[in-house]
């Protein structure tokens, strides 16, 4: 696939929804699979979606990969977060060495990890696996000022388009989002309630396992970041600039890069659900390619998919993020595919159908 | 594994709870990996019941085989189903070919697909894939009398236990439960009704795909069944052998195996968590080994696993049976697993934990 090089953010605009037309022969096909039609609820419909997105009635399979975009947040030292910062590149390090769940996880679906710096607060040399794109060491703090200038949130997006491209190049043919960044899920909860008009006090979790007390803190902090940045926050991207993170930027690159491309994108949690958010408000059309992996367990992200009115894939109680919902959910459309696909027709088993 | 084998169904009492003694040292484990504690959810629950049935911290995943039991059905002639019975022994074929959703799903989930002939109105001779225990061609109609005999649900029930030893001896430790039989979502209704004392009505479905009509007649047949089978529904046993089915025995003689010798059982849907249900009236201590694999769109399914606390793993909108959401939780099982075995520890990762 030749991918055109996006330099130009204007170039999101013209995003389209899918194209529909072949819809009737997809379903047409689903319902000559031996089985009654319909009997295989979500998988159908994945199998559709991923048809429409791709752009055909016979669908491949190709290579899965999840990036998993790492940064740092100036807002922990607020102490919104039950860890310390330095966890940030010690759990990239942990990435790269195979260690993480992650790892386990996209072996387990058959997909490739590539873990991106975005803006961890480290120098992260060189190493297989790791595609280093700082921007800066960390955003700056949120809750006293915009977390980065517009130049830098262009960059990031900039950064996540091209990896889709780059996977477009390489044959992947369905991309997942991760994320590793301490004390994220305070900007993606600003980035809710700004989008979306969410009371901050209804969708503010305990992230990686904070105490009521730090909840509470929480919860008044990412009010304080709303409202410092309140001039910011009537435009999308001056929006993720002000209230986001390197890392969500970087996510919502990708999100953008793989509509713009044609692959279909698997979004994690809590935090990929917020990037997905922001592409959307960028492009509306950006919908129609995404897949959501599960229900995250952090509380807020429910709420959130319910005002999306969402049904994700899977909802197993997870709240690690790192990609590690998308890469299950990763396994579930691989298994539609393989529906569609490998299944036998009424008509080729000589099954009887249903009776008029 | 030396397996004992059972001919006297007095064995099934004494089946044990699970011993919950290593508990502590599993979840130690699961604590010291390298994620915030818990944050794999449902994951972390899985792994921790798997190591609890098969007795022990260290966990294995060997081999995963699912059992497909078929078995027709008296009742078929009340016109309860939108499909002619002629399609169990199609189907049947279709799964011995490798073209039903099964075949996909169990390729998918790498686990071994063995078809059971428990009682199809075919001869259905000897093929490969194809294990030939047929009881009798078929039911009698519930609606006018039991399904079968004491003797022939014991042997059923003995026929699946048995399955459970051969599994044992081959090194399989993930069991999962399927099923074949055109009208069988009504048996498995009645067994619903016979053993939980749901009120037909609320928990009778549409099964391959009934319209109003044909809904209203199923539910008056299957009160008919139990009005005409009341004497008979005071015990387990005989329950099973008035209202249930040949693969609904089956399966259920699966599930106390499983109990019996260690293995954790996936159970699939609608019928299966009916054929789960009587073993677990049989011998309450079951409910341990099993694992309830999916949320069937087979209206009932939910107020049933709601009733019985049950939350199931996956939640795709499927209403297929065969075995289809056995095989895909059994991925998810998989994974957890995995998780347990291949993560890094906090300690050998050199990843700070969380602050005080």
């Amino acid at each position: 696939m030749k991918t055109i090089q996006i330099t130009d953010i204007s170039k999101f605009n013209e995003i389209q929804s899918v194209d529909n037309s072949i819809a009737t022969d997809i379903q047409a096909h689903l319902d000559d699979l031996t089985k009654p039609q319909g009997s295989l609820g979500q998988l159908e419909d994945i199998a559709m979606r991923y048809c429409l997105v791709t752009g055909t009635a016979k669908p491949i399979m190709g290579k899965k990969r999840i990036y998993c975009f790492a940064g740092d947040h100036g807002v922990a030292a607020e102490g919104v977060s039950a860890f310390p910062a330095e966890v940030t590149p010690q759990m990239v390090m942990n990435m790269l060495a195979g260690g993480a769940a992650i790892n386990v996880l996209t072996k387990h679906a058959d997909a490739e990890l590539v873990i991106v710096d975005m803006g961890v607060n480290d120098p992260l040399e060189a190493a297989e696996g790791l595609v280093r794109m700082k921007v800066r060491s960390g955003t700056d703090n949120i809750a006293v000022g915009p977390a980065m200038s517009m130049d830098e949130v262009k960059q990031a997006i900039m950064s996540g388009v091209e990896l889709a491209a780059t996977a477009a190049e390489d044959g992947v043919t369905l991309l997942g989002t991760g994320e590793m960044g301490i004390a994220n899920t305070t900007p993606a909860t600003a980035l809710y309630s700004a989008y979306l008009n969410c009371p901050v006090e209804d969708i503010t979790g305990r992230g990686t396992g904070i105490d009521d007390t730090r909840l509470q803190h929480k919860i008044e902090v990412i009010k304080k970041s709303l409202a410092v940045n309140k001039d910011k926050l009537d435009d999308p991207l001056s929006t993720l600039a002000a209230v986001g993170g390197f890392e969500i930027a970087g996510i919502c690159g990708l999100i953008l890069g793989g509509a713009l491309y044609g692959i279909p994108v698997v979004v994690d949690g809590f935090i990929s659900t917020a990037a997905a958010t922001a592409a959307c408000a960028i492009n509306s059309n950006v919908r129609d390619y995404l897949f959501f992996s599960h229900t995250s367990n952090e509380q807020g992200h429910k709420k959130i998919l319910d005002k999306l009115q969402i049904k994700s894939i899977l909802d197993l109680g997870l709240r690690l993020g790192e990609g590690t919902g998308a890469a299950l959910a990763m396994t579930i459309i691989d298994a539609s595919i393989k529906i569609y696909n490998e299944m036998a027709t009424f008509s080729s088993a000589a099954v009887a159908g249903e009776e008029e």
